[in-house]
């Protein structure tokens, strides 16, 4: 299955998505359909229902999704919001402001969207025009880059360092380089697929080198699981008036995937720059989740706790069995298999576990979401008995 | 209170809308702030408790909402499907497929969108650059030439005949007279905010007329309310090869607004072209919300009839007092004031009655939407306290 064009990691209604999506079935479902349809012998589902069960009951680490959905005062806050389901000048909850007051900046400051990946699609439509330039690491999470094409810019992809982390200074460079038709440079901190962080110093160092003028868009949507102490969020340089967009989702530690919410903190000059191009299409169901979400802490700890309690343990197996785990500080991981992934990952779907779409140039790496503790067991018993030990382990086994 | 930059009909974040939301106040309700503050003497609503209760008090007539919500089997959809709220991947319900079937063509031919203010931006992304030109009649929604600005484009505005119908020989003579250029046809049909049919001889007329090339965007979000027999829905253009676009929503008889979806239906080639353009972050309630609407025909049919009904009986009580209405076809109508209507809406917002903003260049017009049988009796109290008999009336009182 090609997944050339992932218009978004956020929804699935784009380009080939739209027509999966037609006969009911998600992208990241089929691409694991030929696995799942050998698994059920003659039974592949053919109703809604059907579709549902084998989704329903599979282990589902393909999507960096939080397992354990929104916390209790969230859910009702959204059911709460139904009332307003029939209208349009609804009280909204005071959303933008909550988000404002959140991070200690203006409402001015803030631009709310349907899920970070319209914030991403609002960049490139605010910042990148034909023949402008995109400037980013390769891998990541490639939105950005697939809407710039679609608008006919073009992409400068550096490739990670050989310890894959991001190449600030190939970054900086290319940046410089390009000065006059770069647009827009690009940051995922953690980075998506890898799960390593972008230290503190690092994006320093991009803002301090590059010309001003520059927008940054710096996507932080992994930002609450991170406990790396090189790490910073990079609110303050919103703050300091740095042409800095932090785009930030209720999509992973809220649990709000589905019912899409994000949203742009940046300085004004750039949120003017945005808003027109924003569609602003919010459900009012998610405007009062997300209000309500910012002030639940104790779930948002809760979360983090469970989720790097677990990924510390399955990483830690996968080591002591001697594979090659990147570090990560996210609710993901990514694992070296040293043979190409696409088989690998149809091997999982026999067994119900779904894991991680292709992440080019890392075709031999497989991305594992963290998901509860029953789908990390099953994703440990499937590796174990697909993979096994890793033949040219050098690590001391448990 | 200046609406010049309405961005969506269905939400509230664009332009200023954002600013006015960032503190909790949707602009419709804000444009009647001043009116409800004066009625509110020193109760100005401070917290978000105090701005829900003054919303959900007032007789709310301003936004051509359903005031009767979704249907308990549509409701029933929507929480069952809370459990894919932290997902990406969910299987959709066959949102796209269920469209599809629904029309008789093929899950190619449908691009689902948030609302049909979606529909309208991918059309004008899709279909007009920089200085490409959109032809359509004035006053309509305004949405379509509010993104066409804001992707500068130029919108050629054909004045509403003298019967305040849709001057369609105007549109068919601008559109020839400026073929090269022209990038997109725009039809609100029934026109809002007139609430009057473009007849389907018009429509043919129009088709048959201008060059084939040219994209015909039909936006039929108030379709089914319509019993004129001169009417008729524009899918089987669609289905003949024609370029045209249908735009439909669930956010009227469906009464989804605040949930967000909506589609076009138009042949491949142009939904090729409108996809890649398309955002498509649709939340999971409204796609099971939606599959269960196009099934739901008696809550319809009900909410037809009781809108109809509503409708006919308030216009025939202000024609009797001597006011010229514009026939409607919708689940609003336009009263002729005779005078400037801001000042006459900021009386009815003294009076917890919301009514349609300003509608240039009728800005002696006033539009208001059909509500439950309790609001429109608000309404008539407060029209005759505020308005009276018409002084010119040349029609005989009942």
């Amino acid at each position: 299955m090609d997944l050339k064009n992932p218009v978004s990691r956020r929804s699935f209604v784009g380009g080939l998505a739209a027509a999966l999506s037609a006969v009911g079935l998600p992208v990241e479902l089929l691409a694991q359909q030929r696995g799942a349809r050998a698994a059920q012998s003659a039974q592949t589902p053919q109703t809604m229902d059907q579709i549902q069960a084998a989704y329903d009951k599979a282990a589902k680490l393909a999507s960096n999704e939080n397992p354990y959905g929104p916390s209790e005062a969230v859910m009702k806050a959204m059911k709460d919001a139904f009332k307003y389901a029939n209208r349009y000048g609804y009280p909204d909850g005071g959303i933008v402001k909550a988000i404002a007051d959140f991070h200690g900046v203006k409402p001015e400051n803030v631009l709310i969207g349907a899920g970070s990946g319209e914030i991403l699609k609002v960049c490139d439509d605010a910042f990148l025009g034909t023949h402008k330039l995109v400037v980013g690491p390769e891998p990541t999470y490639m939105s950005v880059y697939q809407f710039a094409t679609n608008s006919k810019a073009d992409v400068i992809k550096i490739p990670l360092r050989k310890d894959y982390g991001t190449d600030m200074q190939g970054i900086i460079r290319a940046t410089k380089n390009n000065y006059r038709d770069v647009g827009l440079v690009y940051i995922c901190n953690p980075n998506n697929p890898t799960g390593n962080i972008v230290p503190k110093q690092d994006i320093a160092l991009l803002l301090n080198s590059i010309p001003g003028d520059v927008p940054v868009l710096i996507d932080e949507a992994y930002h609450h699981f991170v406990e790396h102490p090189d790490y910073e969020e990079s609110i303050k340089y919103v703050k300091e008036g740095r042409n800095v967009i932090i785009a930030r989702t209720f999509s992973k530690i809220a649990a709000l995937a589905a019912m899409r919410l994000g949203y742009a903190v940046a300085p004004k000059e750039l949120i003017d720059r945005m808003r027109p191009v924003a569609n602003g299409s919010i459900n009012v169901l998610v405007k009062y989740a997300g209000v309500t979400a910012l002030k639940d802490t104790a779930y948002e700890a809760q979360t983090r706790k469970l989720n790097n309690q677990l990924r510390k343990k399955t990483i830690g197996e996968l080591t002591a069995m001697g594979w090659e785990v990147i570090p990560s500080d996210t609710n993901f991981f990514m694992v070296n298999l040293k043979k190409p992934v696409a088989p690998i990952r149809e091997a999982f779907g026999k067994k119900g576990v779904f894991v991680g779409r292709d992440f080019p140039p890392m075709l031999e790496w497989l991305r594992v979401s963290i998901g509860d503790e029953s789908e990390m067991n099953r994703f440990m018993a499937a590796f174990k008995e697909i993979m096994g030990e890793a033949k040219t382990s050098t690590s001391n086994p448990a």
